[in-house]
C-alpha cells in the first residue's frame, strides 16, 4: 500500500474558492488534508510563518498550501522545508494557481495567447491576480492593457492604460478585478456609482465582440465591478474558472510531488 | 472506481449535533466532505449565500448541506444549482432533518402516529423544530398540542394551547424546545424561575404516563426547560434522538443522490 | 469491511501542533476525524463539555480527544461515556500526550532515564507540560531539577531549583518552557531581559554538555526562552519532539482502542 501524503493547507486570509478547490484536488488526487484554523492554532500565541510550516514539516505533511498577507511570505521559507510549498496568494503580490486558471481558460477558448487583447480592468493596485497574470500573459505573446479607476492604477508595472469604454470595444478578453475594499485603508470610491463610471454595465457589454470573454477570479462585488445580471451571461467564463482552477492545482500539485520524487502511482487511479 | 462525490456543509449558524451528524452520515456512505468556516470564507467579504453555493457547484460538490438565519434562504437557490440541497435549518423557520430524527424516534417508540399525543412546549416563536414537527405529527394523524410561557407562544399557528401541567398528565411524547436567548433581543425571562413555571421539573416528570417519553432537539439549558437530572433518565430519549439523527441523514442523502442520480452502489458497501 | 471509526477532536483552547498531530495519527491509523470548531459549535449557545461529549458519543464517536481550559475537566466525563477519551491538554494540570513524547525522545537519545540529569526550566508555575513530566522522570529513575524565575515557580511541587547557568552546566537534558503570556494576568516579565537572565543564550549552550540535549514543547518564544539561532542548533531536539508525537499518539490511541476491543487489524495496514 502506499505511503500515505499529507497536505497542509495554511490560509491566513479568508477563502473560500481556493481553500476548496485545493481541498478537492488534493482529495482527488487521494492525498489527505490538514486543516489549519488561524484562529484557533498556536498563531494566537505567537507563532510565525516559519515555525507553523516546519511544524507541519515534522508532523508529516507532504506538501503545503499557503496564503498569508506579506507579499514575499515564502521567502523565508525557500530552501528551509523539504516539501513543495504553493502559493495560493501573497498579500498584493502574486497568487500564481490563479493566473494558472486564468490562463488554461483563456487558451480552451482560443487555442492561443499570441496577438490576444486582454484587458485587465478594476483594482490593479492592490490585485495580485493582476500581478501575475499581466507578465504571465505578456510573456505568452498577448497584448496586455490595463483599466483602472482613479487612485487604482498601479504605475510600477509598465502598461498601456485604456478607458473602459475603450476596453470593451478592443478586448478578446476582459478580466475584471475585485474592489478589495478590505485591502483599502478608507473606503475609497464610492461604490454606486463605480459601475456607471468604471464597471461593467449592460450597455458596455453590448459593445464587446461577439467572442469576447469575461473573466472575474471573484468573489464578485455583484452591482460594483460588474451589473449583477452579467455574472452568468453568455460571455461569463466566471464559473468555468472555479472549475478549471481544481483542474490546474491537480496538475500543479501532481507535477511538483512528482519532482520530489512522492507520487505515487496507486494515487492517480483515485482521479 | 467509482467518482468521488463530495459534499459541502456550508453552516451559517453554530452547530455540533446536526453538522457532525450529516458529517458522519456522509462519512459513512463513502462521500468526502468540504468543511466551510464562514469566518475564514469570502463570506467576509461579502460574498452572498448564492455566489457561495455557485462556487461549491463550479468546484466539484455533488450535494449542498445548509443552515442559514433567514427564514426562506433556499427560495434563491432552487432551480439554479444542479444538485440536491438539503436544509439542515432555516432561521426560525423550518428544520426538517430535525423533524424527521424526531419522527423516527417515535416511531420506534410508538410504531405509528395515529392518535398519540405530542405537546411541544417551550420556546415555540422562534423554533424551527416546532414549525416543522407540528404539521409534520398532524399530517401523520397525530393530536398537537403547545404549551409555552406568556411571550413564547405563536399565533400564527393554529394548535391548542395546555399548561405545562396539563401538558405532562395527557401527553404521549413531551417535546422540550430550547429557549432561545440567542434570538431573543433582550433576556426576556428569569432562567431561574422559568423551570418552576413552565419547564419539566422532577415533580411534572412524576405525573407523566408510565410510557410516556421526553425529546429535546438539544443542546438543552440544564435547569431551565427541564431539571438536570432528567437530561438522561429512563424516559428521556435525548441521545436516542442524536443517534437517529445520523441514520436519518444517510436515509436522506442516499434518496437524494439516487433521485439526482448521482449515487454508485459501491459507496453502500462502506456503510 | 471493517466499522468506520471516528475520532472526536474536542479542542476549547488554541493549538496547531497537538491538534495536527493527533489528527495525522488518526488519518494514519485509518481513522475518521470529527472536528469540532468551538466558536461555530453550541458551546457557544452555552452547551456543557459534559453534553459535547455526550453528543459525539451518540453521534457515533469512537474516541475523543479533549483540549480544554479547566484544570480536570475530564472528571465529569470518566465512568460517564463508553469511549476512551485521551487528554489533550488540561489548564494549568497536566498534558499527558506531551509527557510521552517527551520521553520518547529522551530514551531514543540515552536509552534510558536512570540516574538523568533533567532541568525543567521556565514558566512552571502555569505548565501542564512541567506537571506532567517532573513526576513521570522522577518515577523513571531520572533527576529532576527547576529553573525558573522569580514568580515562575511553582511551590506546591517538590523539586530542587537550579539557576538558569548551574542548570545548563549539570543537565543531561534540558526542558525549556514557554513563559505562557496568555495565562498572566499582567504580563509578568520583561521579555527583552528574559532571556538574558533566564533564558538560553548563545552563552549558556556553549556550556552545556557535548552530549546534553534541549527540548521544548513549542511554540518557541524565540529570543525570550531560547536565542531563535537555538531552535534548529544540533543539539536541539524540537522538531524532533513533534515528529515522535504523531508516532506516540499512533502508539496511544492503537493501545486504547486495543484495551476497548474496538480495533480491527485491518486498520494497522494503513500504516
Amino acid at each position: 500500500m502506499p505511503r500515505q501524503l499529507f497536505a497542509a493547507n495554511l490560509f491566513f486570509e479568508p477563502s473560500t474558492r481556493t481553500k476548496m478547490s485545493f481541498v478537492v484536488a488534493e482529495r482527488k488526487l487521494g492525498i489527505e488534508t490538514l486543516d489549519f484554523q488561524m484562529e484557533s492554532s498556536s498563531v494566537v500565541k505567537g507563532e510565525s510563518l516559519y515555525d507553523t510550516a516546519k511544524t507541519c514539516e515534522a508532523i508529516g505533511a507532504s506538501m503545503m498550501v499557503i496564503r498569508h498577507q506579506d507579499d514575499d511570505w515564502y521567502k523565508e521559507l525557500t530552501n528551509n522545508l523539504s516539501m513543495p510549498i504553493i502559493n495560493a496568494g501573497a498579500g498584493k503580490g502574486e497568487h500564481p494557481t490563479q493566473s494558472m486558471l486564468d490562463l488554461l481558460t483563456i487558451y480552451q477558448e482560443y487555442g492561443t495567447f499570441s496577438g490576444l487583447k486582454v484587458v485587465i480592468a478594476g483594482d490593479i493596485s492592490h490585485s495580485r491576480v493582476a500581478h501575475s497574470n499581466a507578465y504571465a500573459l505578456q510573456t505568452l505573446g498577448a497584448e496586455v492593457y490595463f483599466a483602472a479607476a482613479p487612485g487604482f492604477e498601479d504605475m510600477s508595472m509598465d502598461f498601456p492604460y485604456l478607458s473602459i469604454d475603450e476596453a470593451v470595444e478592443v478586448c478578446d478578453v476582459l478580466m475584471l478585478l475585485r474592489i478589495q475594499h478590505e485591502r483599502h485603508s478608507r473606503k475609497s470610491c464610492d461604490t454606486f456609482s463605480y459601475l456607471e463610471k468604471y464597471g461593467l454595465t449592460r450597455e458596455r457589454e453590448q459593445k464587446m465582440k461577439a467572442h469576447a470573454i469575461i473573466l472575474h477570479p471573484a468573489p464578485v462585488n455583484r452591482g460594483v465591478e460588474i451589473d449583477s445580471c452579467l455574472v452568468e451571461c453568455p460571455r461569463s467564463r466566471i464559473f468555468k474558472q472555479m472549475e478549471n482552477g481544481v483542474y490546474i492545482r491537480m496538475a500543479i500539485i501532481q507535477t511538483l510531488l512528482q519532482e520530489w520524487g512522492m507520487y505515487h502511482e496507486i494515487a492517480l487511479e483515485k482521479c
